[in-house]
């Protein structure tokens, strides 16, 4: 089954917008077994659109227009689908009253203007939209095709996507449900991960999916089923061969981040962390505080930008700092153990490391960064060697130094 | 003068990639008045590449193809382009020889394949890339239209559209040069802005175009003309306009971020900084050692996430906590002072505040922040009362200490 997306909106066209949903929708189709060969983009202009719609009907199966569904003057996805779609546009009362109940629950004013976004193709069925006003529409095109149209706001569109589109995509497609589950893995690099599993990432049913992202790579394992419980079993030997061959390198099956797991196990243990960062200037504090809650567990840190302050809200020895320098495992542990001390928690992460593009020496490259653990038993550190650039550098010292939390948990 | 963009590369239906040259290109369409209507999106399939560069070229003037220049199999855009072009794909002599010198400096192996890369259609210039093996290519299709290739990593694609294609459009369009200088502002937002300066924006030559970023406003401003100096010139008027107008919030006319001008003007005073940070645990200080050489100025900082820090760590005293809590003015002020003595600093950022979703009571609700300020001349504290999501009112926030930190710097 063949899939294309028409992104809709002016805004797109000049460039004020990125088009952050085509990506997440590709993503989608693949993990369900659309194919996608096209995608359009296309402003607020009636014939184009209709051109660009109907263009997109002759060579897929499923159409995805995504904006132009607000109540304005601009907004001409609905009529534009009518006419691609040979049906009469319609005002559909329920939808009608549904929104007027909406504005009243809002203390908002109701414009007529409003009545547009209970228009409907005669033969469509509206798909509700819990985070917004306007509806989404499914409209069968003969007994082949269907086009859909979805709101602009990525926040409106993916859980319609999700909760309205994707069930209905697999009755129509005869699968009962598709069922995803993700399964997240730091600490091993695609290349690597990709031949540990080389024969599961070529599987046909559950299929599973790669998807690299920032320092972590996460599988998607996918399959279509009667019921959600049968589609688990059908995933489940997948999860168990993927747990048996790169078990140590999963930290979740589900939706949680790293720096959520983390927060998450050390709540459950009554333990607390603190941060002690030099090159990263605050970004791990920053992720780390990015999970509602986390001050359950993380007390806080230091910035220690200069070794002065190293040795005075630390305690790293001048000797240190002397002799092998700020940019040292010896530094390292001794910010941990610091910010461990001085802070009063359980656990202590610390980083330091030449972030570039300045400040490197012959023994000293840009890209060397020291991350240190104190725990209760003790600390470590790891020597890492990056490539990139100073965000880049900077981006993955902090998530090696989560990375180095989880495996001292892990083992713990 | 009509132009379209056909961004190329699997990779991008798959959703593996987000198209911001897309966004970043048609931005640049719009400063220098190429109108844009439609955009395209192909895999890397030679016959869905002929047949979207055919449709592209059918309506507009002018087609940028952004991918598919590697070296691989799957880099049809140079075939699809001679295709469409109707010229002949020749091997360039000197195209080759410049990349064996490259391979040869960079010390990597040579392989026949990368002979791709010197291929071009017979009436095409190529385009150097300082930042990569491929070049670009300017192709001239009849009298009237122009068909561009662009690589599809964006330090390579976004500095040859800027460096290589818009002066060779200049000529085209008989405009000389194309110069655009771009007026950075913060503290004000985007409608209020519009509104001084609404005769400005709708200026012909020059034009005055708004880009809203996070919490700041950029303008820019684009005028053709015979030469850079006399486009200067052109310009010239319109920078005192906004400078009158609206000159209080601009900080930069140029290329700077904030922390960059900020960073520079206390290195220039050769004054110091640090941070103090609760609901921001830490994105202060990462935003400010984004900027090479930070060190100069940023000598480091706290996170004090928990109250007990915020005493032990910064001298915020029990009976403000105990009294008016630790978000509130008086503590952010403790806090900022707290800092600027014990990391001996000339100047002290803090911040505190409740960044959701959790946290709130009915008198301190989600997004209600206190930022501080302690300089050479006392304290000050601002409060902000944000909207949106638990990572905007961080964001905000940091935007808010860095903008109280610039007013001071002003009115010093």
């Amino acid at each position: 089954m063949r899939a294309e997306i028409v992104s809709i909106g002016t805004e797109l066209l000049l460039g004020q917008i990125v088009d952050t949903n085509a990506a997440h929708l590709a993503e989608e189709f693949a993990s369900i077994g659309l194919s996608c060969t096209h995608r359009q983009t296309v402003g607020d202009n009636l014939g184009r659109l209709v051109a660009a719609l109907q263009l997109a009907l002759d060579r897929a199966d499923l159409v995805v227009a995504i904006g132009g569904l607000g109540p304005t003057q601009d907004d001409l996805t609905r009529h534009a689908l009518a006419e691609v779609s040979g049906q009469t546009l319609v005002l559909d009362s329920r939808l009608e009253a549904e929104l007027r109940l909406l504005f009243a629950s809002r203390n908002l004013a109701w414009v007529d203007s409003q009545l547009s976004q209970a228009m409907r193709p005669v033969e469509s069925e509206s798909l509700p939209n819990p985070n917004g006003t306007a509806p989404g529409l499914w409209i069968p095109v003969g007994s082949e095709k269907v086009l859909i149209a979805l709101p602009g706001p990525p926040r409106e569109c993916l859980p319609m996507w999700t909760e309205q589109v994707v069930p209905r995509l697999a009755v129509r497609l005869g699968k009962g449900v598709i069922h995803s589950v993700t399964v997240r893995t730091c600490g091993i690099g695609e290349a690597v991960l990709a031949e540990k599993i080389v024969d599961l990432l070529e599987g046909v049913d559950p299929t599973v999916a790669p998807y690299a992202k920032p320092a972590e790579v996460h599988l998607r394992i996918t399959t279509a089923a009667a019921s959600p419980a049968v589609a688990q079993e059908k995933i489940e030997p997948v999860l168990n061969q993927l747990r048996e061959r790169v078990g140590e390198f999963i930290y979740e099956i589900g939706t949680r981040t790293l720096q959520e797991v983390l927060i998450d196990e050390l709540r459950d243990r009554r333990q607390t962390l603190s941060v002690a960062e030099s090159c990263t200037g605050g970004g791990l504090g920053a992720r780390l505080t990015q999970v509602p809650g986390s001050s359950d567990v993380l007390m806080g840190g230091v910035i220690t930008y200069t070794n002065r302050l190293k040795t005075q809200l630390l305690g790293v020895s001048e000797s240190i700092l002397d002799s092998v320098g700020a940019v040292s495992p010896e530094c390292a542990e001794a910010m941990a153990v610091g910010a461990k001390d001085r802070l009063q928690t359980d656990w202590a992460l610390s980083i330091t490391g030449i972030a570039g593009p300045g400040g490197a020496t012959p023994e000293k490259p840009v890209g060397l960064v020291y991350v240190g653990l104190a725990g209760p038993k003790g600390c470590q550190v790891r020597e890492c060697r990056f490539r990139g650039s100073r965000e880049q550098v900077r981006e993955r010292s902090t998530q090696a130094a989560l990375v180095l939390l989880r495996e001292a948990l892990q083992s713990d």
